[in-house]
């Protein structure tokens, strides 16, 4: 692959301060899948009770390991649970051998930390296609179960980066009956992004109770708009995975609490933003905000052909206020428009209205804004109240660079 | 706008000879729209009873000459017709100056050739939301009615091109009842490029008569397997129009006619795929072939998916055999697909079948083909007998320094 010499400019000044998560423990070793000189393998092992939710690739090739969690995820909590993960090595369209090392590994992870194979759920990311050497990762387990951590999560969330260029992590804390409770979460992923999927790996822990069917309601509704509405690519993953663990540890039972809600929201777009300023390549984080829309789901699709256009992404890169492909873009979406309606803002600047660029539009005053890092393009489209906001990132060299060469 | 200092790898080695069309000519002028030094305007004119047929974008934010031209395009053939195109501004999003100047240029061209202002024509290509000033075409119609030739096509093909690094044309000829029967056409595009609509500028003209309403559903049935099968950068253009005019000068009615389909049809693959080998920054030309399908439809949602996606494109540009994102892309694309079912080869190379790389497969005889500078990805779904071919370019780094840096 590519080698990844610089860290993405856009990235968080410092990894966050996780808190401790009751209920998990953390571990990771090198097990030398395809990346040396780095850890590539991350285990979680969760106590009994935790209830767990996932949402996954809507890709018609998903990976086996994605089959494999898809299958599990139906059962009714019971003992404990573990999460094991690789990098370097989708195993996906990896035909028959792709599920037997599925099976080798659960049933290596159930043997060595006493989880019943039924609860133990893994997620490998990386090249699509080549036989996950599923034996490297079984040699390592023992190291991995001896290892084990509540304080180790900064360590996975390195061990699963693939062409990321820093480490992903969020967290938030509130109180329920007056107990604390505590969220943490982990991700990985910056290329092959795109919705209407749970995008990359992301791996959220709480030491909250759940019931386990609400807990997958709220996981699939707040996915919605968060990671599903993250672009860097317009590609999308045969692997991806994201799942939520409730331990329990905390003593309180967090059910339908609309705090909880709110901070799992935060987390969750906090991770999902992260993945975008780590996009291959990316110089500049772009939120596109689209109200005005004939429905919330026309408004995501505008927002999404925006974020998605090629043109779009190389205009933001070239720090080119050209507001002319905003326009086509919309145009292209399949979703109601009507140019004459439009209303267009680069950050607080009016650019277009009433079907054609403002009267007092200073191209000038929009190139000064568009050579800041983190912009805001706003549409009203004038037809309803429909609205959806996405992320995405700018298309420039470092994203061919990256990825004209990632297997050599 | 760019420099374009180079011409396509991908170009033809020559301008194709055209013939000459009965009851059609042209001319070109530099009426310094944007660009200095060079022809930016295009007069046909076109003899009474010729009938013409459009297909247009599907734009919801489509210029004022598209709408003026889709308009215009049911009424019954009558007198002469005329088509005035210009380059440099695309008259895209100008609101009700848009379409003022279309009417001070049709009406004018109507006052200097003779031709009824009902069978004027227009198109404008190149930056959208800038006011196009009209008054420059305008005063240099007498010249270009004063110019016109039967003679002059490439000229006029050459005076509708913006990012394009090579003039565009193609022609067949056949035998109708024993009469000669022509056709001629030119081409502009290379950048928001996608399909799903009539794209780019293309003209295309015949000395056979044809039936008006006829003439429009053989044009619009060929454009769904050429024009709209074709995707530079999954960007729709707001401008792009394709007309065909058969002007009746050779005397030979060719409605409903096979040769002549077949040979339209070539004209039209031929022109739709010098777009793709002009596409920005490309220096590969990608045929997609889809089959085995479910319907065609979904064949063509496969291919377009395949051709779309910037992990492929970027890929193909670093010669790399990567077959999983092929893989990765039909997975996305939405339309029916069995992992455990695709077949993929590239040229003539099995890549991968049964859910898997095939045995025989050699990456660095794949590598070496991937060397070459026109290539053939085959993905056969194993579902059913819908098939689509489509056809697309590489994204390199010319795409990123094209598209980061158009207004400056």
């Amino acid at each position: 692959m590519a080698t990844i010499s610089h860290v993405s400019p856009l990235a968080p000044a410092y990894f966050p301060e996780l808190p401790l998560i009751g209920g998990v423990r953390f571990a990771s070793a090198a097990a030398g899948v395809r990346y040396k000189g780095r850890t590539d393998v991350m285990l979680a092992v969760l106590q009994p009770g935790t209830a767990i939710a996932g949402v996954f690739t809507k890709s018609a090739t998903r990976s086996a390991p994605v089959l494999d969690c898809q299958a599990k995820l139906g059962q009714p909590a019971g003992g404990p649970a573990a999460i094991l993960v690789n990098s370097g090595n989708s195993n996906a369209f990896t035909g028959h051998y792709g599920q037997a090392s599925v099976s080798e590994i659960t049933a290596a992870v159930a043997k060595v930390t006493g989880v019943d194979q039924s609860r133990v759920f893994t997620a490998s990311t990386g090249v699509i296609g080549e036989p996950l050497p599923h034996e490297k990762i079984i040699t390592k387990l023992e190291e991995l179960n001896g290892a084990l951590s509540d304080a180790a999560i900064e360590d996975a969330a390195r061990a699963i980066m693939t062409t990321d260029t820093f480490a992903k992590g969020a967290t938030a804390e509130i109180e329920i009956d007056g107990k604390p409770v505590k969220i943490a979460g982990i991700a990985k992923g910056s290329g092959m992004i795109a919705p209407d999927m749970a995008t990359m790996l992301v791996y959220i822990f709480t030491d909250a109770a759940y019931d386990q069917a609400a807990l997958q309601a709220l996981l699939s509704k707040l996915t919605e708009t968060t990671f599903n509405c993250i672009t860097v690519d317009s590609d999308t993953s045969t692997s991806d995975s994201l799942m939520l663990a409730a331990t329990g540890a905390a003593g309180v039972d967090a059910t339908g609490n609309a705090a909880f809600e709110t901070a799992l929201n935060s987390v969750m777009l906090d991770l999902s933003q992260q993945v975008v300023r780590d996009g291959e390549g990316a110089t500049k984080f772009v939120e596109i905000r689209v109200t005005g829309a004939a429905s919330d789901a026309d408004a995501k699709i505008h927002g999404l052909a925006i974020a998605n256009s090629p043109l779009v992404k190389t205009a933001i890169a070239g720090e080119d206020p050209n507001w002319g492909r905003v326009v086509m873009a919309i145009g292209k979406s399949g979703a109601a428009a009507d140019r004459d309606s439009l209303t267009i803002r680069f950050g607080d600047i009016l650019v277009a209205e009433n079907g054609w660029v403002s009267p007092n539009y200073s191209e000038d005053q929009a190139a000064a804004y568009m050579k800041g890092q983190d912009l805001v393009i706003a549409v009203d489209l004038g037809l309803g109240s429909g609205k959806a906001t996405v992320w995405t990132c700018d298309l420039t060299h470092g994203y061919i660079e990256i990825n004209a060469d990632y297997r050599s």
